[in-house]
């Protein structure tokens, strides 16, 4: 009943659904260029923290498979331009640097051209099965902070869509639903990009896990009316204070503490970046049209301004607890030998 | 440069901006039954408190017109019936049955069948009438609390498209920017009907107000970096303990006050309701295809539960003054002669 299926893998090329065509399509599509990774990535075809990690380390592989060079140190240039091309697709998500930085180091290791190549193709192929496996240990160690019978806030998606499989938050939610708990998820549509109403909802469906979507902004409603008993959300960067993710989280969590609700951060240790602050971090911000139109329906006058940061930054007074691979954080929040 | 032009008015049957065609088509409709304006305030071609009240007393105009009896206690009759359907098509919303309510009562004076008409179309007249006086009124009381400079946060559409003309929270930003003081507005899209994206922005870029389209879940962002002063909001309902308001007006309450920035009320004495608890008021729940659709654009799997409130209520703690007619409110917050 519950989806082990994988998001992204390497067959020839990064496989990888179409993120943007969901609910209406599955679509399978295959990246062959890091133009066209690039492309997917800021165009959200691949989303998700913990699958921009893969998809970065595929990324350095495709690099690798695709030079020409006969010689290790030009195909390791190569790589090293692709290396920069794609961290900068999408800034904020540490795990994509980190995808790419590990791969990239990995095959310095290589003698010769094709031992770059063979070595990249295999670190990749190891962050995918790694996220997998980790996936299913923070919803092993988070699915205990469920209770039978719970509903729980998410926001985004951060499901098996999100990641190479599983899920973080909803890994958490899978995983409590495998040992028998009855819970029920409200999916915030997350706006302006929908990935809640998209993504969210249609993944648990999949899995017949019972949810309802529900408007960003009726967070306080549900929350006021006692209708919630924890918020999880995943993460794209733990910085020493604070957790960025997507645009919303932020008042889910001041909503969640004027409530007395618990605020839980489901994400790997590859998320937490202990060597910055929240200072540090310039936050995405994404063309005003997101607001503007949707398909082909014009929501708001042409030309009409719009502020439209990708991701907020939650400080981690607020978070209860953070679920990671090692276990739940929560006094002190850090995971030990991250900062 | 201010536009002072009406939004509903009489002329052989109601006038009235179709709402839901902004800002694509700006568009004049005319309502000659009960049925299309039943049909007209369930589809929110006419919506927003204010005119909402004016559309209540025109409409029982409109039935006291069309009535074919010759007799009094006939039109009087027909009158009470459509009074009935027409307090059912939005029962949230005090102003609706306030509006129906006065002009019935003022017609009850009528010794004849045509005099009962007579008498109705002026009281809707004047209903009109003193809202657009009102607002002005509610926009001078309001303009002192704003600063030169300042950046007001916003939410839905309590403009003159909610009203009659000019608007309250609109209405108080309006008469601050007269006043010759820069103000800045964020405008909150306002899901899922997103009349702040498709009403406030425009009402506001048509007067040249200087307006930024944000996300909802954007308001914590905003306020957590300093970038909002304060955040003014209409009321479709005021009982004795909360403002019930468009969905996500409490989510803005609970983080203006984490964030120690006065978070208002504009509002006409008609939006008060002193006979009422916030335990007594049901709020509508609307179809869950607001969510999972847009236009043609399909958001969500097709059969995906939904949650859709159309209003929050925001308990008057969090309210630092009601702004009315009759002056700013802020201890105690009600007005005068309310409770």
């Amino acid at each position: 009943m519950i989806s082990e299926s994988r998001t992204i893998w390497w067959d020839n090329g990064i496989k990888t659904i179409d993120q943007t065509r969901l609910p209406a399509e599955f679509v399978v599509i295959t990246i062959r260029s890091i133009k066209e990774l690039v492309n997917a990535i800021t165009s959200l075809k691949i989303r998700g923290a913990p699958a921009l990690g893969a998809a970065g380390g595929y990324g350095i592989a495709l690099a690798a498979m695709r030079s020409k060079f006969q010689e290790r140190d030009g195909v390791l240039h190569e790589m090293e331009i692709a290396a920069e091309m794609i961290k900068n697709s999408r800034p904020t998500a540490v795990n994509l640097s980190w995808g790419v930085d590990r791969v990239l180091r990995a095959a310095q290791e290589g003698e010769i051209a094709d031992e770059v190549r063979e070595i990249a193709l295999r670190e990749a192929e190891r962050i995918a099965e790694e996220d997998l496996i980790i996936n299913k240990m923070i919803g092993r160690h988070g699915a205990k902070l469920l209770n039978d019978g719970d509903s729980v806030l998410t926001h985004c998606n951060a499901g098996r869509l999100a990641c190479v499989g599983w899920g973080t938050a909803l890994g958490v939610i899978r995983q409590a639903v495998m040992d028998g708990k009855e819970i029920h998820v409200y999916a915030c549509e997350t706006r302006p990009l929908n990935q809640g109403s998209r993504l969210t909802s249609w993944e648990l469906m999949e899995d017949n896990i019972d949810v309802t979507l529900v408007c960003d902004s009726a967070s306080g409603i549900l929350m006021r009316r006692g209708m919630i008993d924890s918020v999880i959300v995943g993460a794209d960067r733990i910085t020493r204070d604070a957790v960025f993710n997507k645009i919303g989280t932020y008042t889910h969590a001041v909503l969640a503490k004027a409530h007395g609700i618990p605020f839980y951060v489901a994400a790997p240790l590859s998320t937490f970046d202990a060597s910055h602050d929240e200072s540090e971090i310039v936050i995405e911000e994404r063309d005003g049209d997101e607001l503007r139109r949707l398909g082909v329906t014009r929501l708001a006058p042409d030309g009409v301004k719009v502020y439209n940061p990708a991701f907020d930054a939650t400080p981690i007074d607020l978070v209860s607890a953070m679920i990671t691979e090692k276990g739940v954080f929560r006094q002190p929040l850090m995971p030990p030998g991250i900062l």
